[in-house]
């Protein structure tokens, strides 16, 4: 059989955005595919939710020669399709779909971190007894080739740390709060308005969508920890005076998800943080992505492009298609494909107590006498260090919503956390302090 | 044959700085390695032209399992070697070597960016004749993973452009103008003092470094074209003053290598260029990298990291070879590591008449009244429109090499480079003018 005629048979399940991208990616570059690789990848089926229901305007651009089905099984039974991918998103059924299509043996592309996250061994056990293979280069970073990076690229080398913007949603309304100094319903509405925001961003907004995501780098590393274990939190108490202080500081403030190992422990957390404007993460515009690495002999790399939208996605699915098109139809013998996976290595995890920053605390006071003696008794009394007190002009009618930030030198988080409790039952403190810390 | 007793051997030829940083990360994590990927790469053999020398320092560190020898082709005759790592840059016997060990069906990891360029089809011919393979991610960029991203992260689009800061020395040089004000030959006495220069720079400081780098990524995208097609302009004649008037114009100045399809034509060119102060690679410091990659549906991807050092350089060399290593431990049958390659297509080269852009145009002339009269003169015979006059104030003392500024509305190069010639005879002109396009 000559080169040629090779044909690797691809079943797409679930056609919203990023479905449609990848298919108009694949659709798009057929000829371009073969001619640089010499194999036809022909889209056999595509299953949906939606077909046979009333909503059919998105299926009318498809190719006749493309099966349509409500039934994902029709592809996992199809022992043609060689590669399955699940682009429904969510837990379940997708969780089922890619463990029953792996232990087929068929090959997985997905772009759905929350499986990955909570049922990683799950699904490389699946792989393993299938001698099958998943890729998932989308679902961190959109079309940000990190995956590929961490897997191949620097692999020779022991990563130190990941810092990574990591949700496009929440940095489009933090650069928008930034720029404009609007609130933050406000500016969610018009993300969700413009199609930004998912119509329930719940996910986006608590930092669990970024929580997934750091996760999943995690995980390639070779690090073992728990979804459970990661903590995380959102941006929604973030408010526009917050930037105005952050600059006053010299930084800027992004949700920023961490993964390093420090001391022999690993640490994972997700929160917003004050981030020195010199920093390659204070500059990610719109909905952009950017991920820092630190590797021990590699030095600081950093990687940059749309974290989200259908078409960009798209093409990060369509090119592990591609690559795994490229490596099936090189080799007859399908147990071939099998990765060498990385071993688990399992370090301790870092405790809030032993994680230690230096702090921003933010406070809406009634503004009286006497307001900065109450608050610096209680940090005095846990021993916490305070490194400045900022407090910007305000006009007379602001003087019951009173903003003030004090800033705290390096402190653990456990500590800072108590005094935070204590300082939240004063009398004049007008809605809980927000507490941030700076990014190294 | 259980999957942990796997051998992969490896041999290394040339034993410089990049060389030494390999070596030194194959070794470092060769327990990780088993560890992650249930494999052993052994380094056999390390070839060096200064094994059996006087200057033996480089070699006290090497494992006394590690065969020693002066002569490259022990490595090749090998047959227990099946993987080549030449690291001693330059044509010859660089080519011979890599053409070589691929014809005998070893694979090849090379960071030789002058061979690569240079040799590219006989070299892809004598990998298609062994069934072997050649990798050279270490060739473009140091350590940033730029050429697994283009072969594989983002191979279903279709990629638009590639603008890059590829050249670490130049860009010491250049960043340390800007911050200091201090001349070109001064910078470079310190930067090859310092080790960031070669001692032989010209090949940096020409852009045919940058030129040979730019190529290859044009080379992988399929594109065809050959190193004697591409303009290459360096850095020399580049002044602290031009930096000053950069900035007021909103600018920096980079060596940029652009490679890119614009109506229906690629154009690949390295010059020193005026950055928009907004761009990507308007910010990159010292002997850093950086990429922008621009796709048509993956949108604008960047990438920046280390673009030397024989540290971070060692790590892209000793991916590769781990990669490759779990490859071919993956495949019994030697045949299978083929890769498919993508067939090139030819498109006609944008000439430099058809090359338009937005021109700076830097004169030191000796003052006297109508200068700017005489200069205007041959730019409007050739229908050059001025866009604006730029002159900063000198002192007196000056007045014999007066500076100033012309820039240009969009023009042709052949054009304006007509009027650089022409305006090169005015008897005023104390130096050449020096002529920078504006990236878009």
């Amino acid at each position: 059989m000559s080169q040629n005629s090779k044909i690797v048979r691809v079943g797409v399940i679930g056609f919203g955005t990023v479905g449609q991208g990848t298919v108009a990616a694949l659709l798009k570059h057929k000829r371009d595919f073969q001619r640089r690789t010499g194999l036809r990848i022909v889209i056999k089926t595509i299953a949906d939710r939606l077909v046979g229901s009333r909503d059919q305007a998105r299926f009318r651009k498809i190719p006749r020669s493309i099966i349509l089905t409500a039934d994902p099984e029709v592809i996992l039974r199809d022992r043609e399709i060689d590669i399955v991918v699940e682009l429904i998103g969510g837990q379940e059924p997708a969780r089922a779909l890619i463990v029953k299509a792996l232990r087929n043996g068929q090959a997985v592309v997905t772009a759905n971190k929350a499986v990955l996250a909570s049922h990683w061994d799950e699904i490389r056990a699946a792989a393993s007894e299938g001698w099958s293979v998943i890729k998932y280069e989308a679902a961190v970073g959109g079309v940000i080739p990190i995956i590929n990076a961490l897997e191949e690229g620097l692999v020779a080398d022991q990563i130190l740390s990941l810092q990574g913007v990591l949700n496009g949603t929440t940095n489009f309304i933090l650069d928008q709060m930034e720029a404009s100094g609007r609130e933050f319903q406000d500016l969610l509405a018009e993300a969700q308005k413009k199609g930004y925001a998912e119509a329930n961003p719940e996910s986006d907004l608590s930092g669990e969508d970024v929580a997934f995501k750091i996760l999943i780098l995690t995980l390639i590393l070779g690090r073992k920890i728990r979804f459970e274990e990661i903590d995380f939190t959102g941006v929604k108490p973030i408010k526009p005076i917050d930037f105005e202080y952050a600059h006053l500081l010299g930084y800027t403030i992004k949700l920023v998800a961490v993964s390093e190992v420090r001391e022999g422990k690993l640490d994972v957390f997700v929160r917003p943080m004050l981030v020195p404007q010199s920093h390659p993460l204070a500059v990610v515009q719109g909905s952009l992505n950017k991920i820092v690495v630190r590797g021990k002999n590699s030095g600081e790399t950093v990687y940059e492009g749309s974290g989200a939208g259908g078409i960009p996605t798209g093409i990060a699915v369509a090119s592990n298609v591609i690559t795994l098109a490229r490596d099936l139809a090189r080799r007859g013998w399908r147990r071939d494909i099998m990765p060498l996976l990385p071993q688990p290595s399992v370090w301790p995890l870092r405790k809030a107590k032993e994680r230690i920053f230096e702090w921003y605390l933010r406070f809406i006071v009634r503004d009286r006498p006497g307001i900065i003696h109450d608050l610096s008794r209680p940090l005095k009394r846990l021993g916490i260090s305070i490194k400045a007190i900022h407090q910007a002009e305000v006009p007379p009618e602001l003087q019951n919503r009173l903003p003030f930030v004090v800033t705290i030198h390096s402190t653990a988080e456990s500590q800072i956390s108590q005094a935070v409790q204590a300082l939240n039952r004063l009398r004049f403190m007008v809605e809980p302090p927000l507490l941030m810390p700076f990014l190294r």
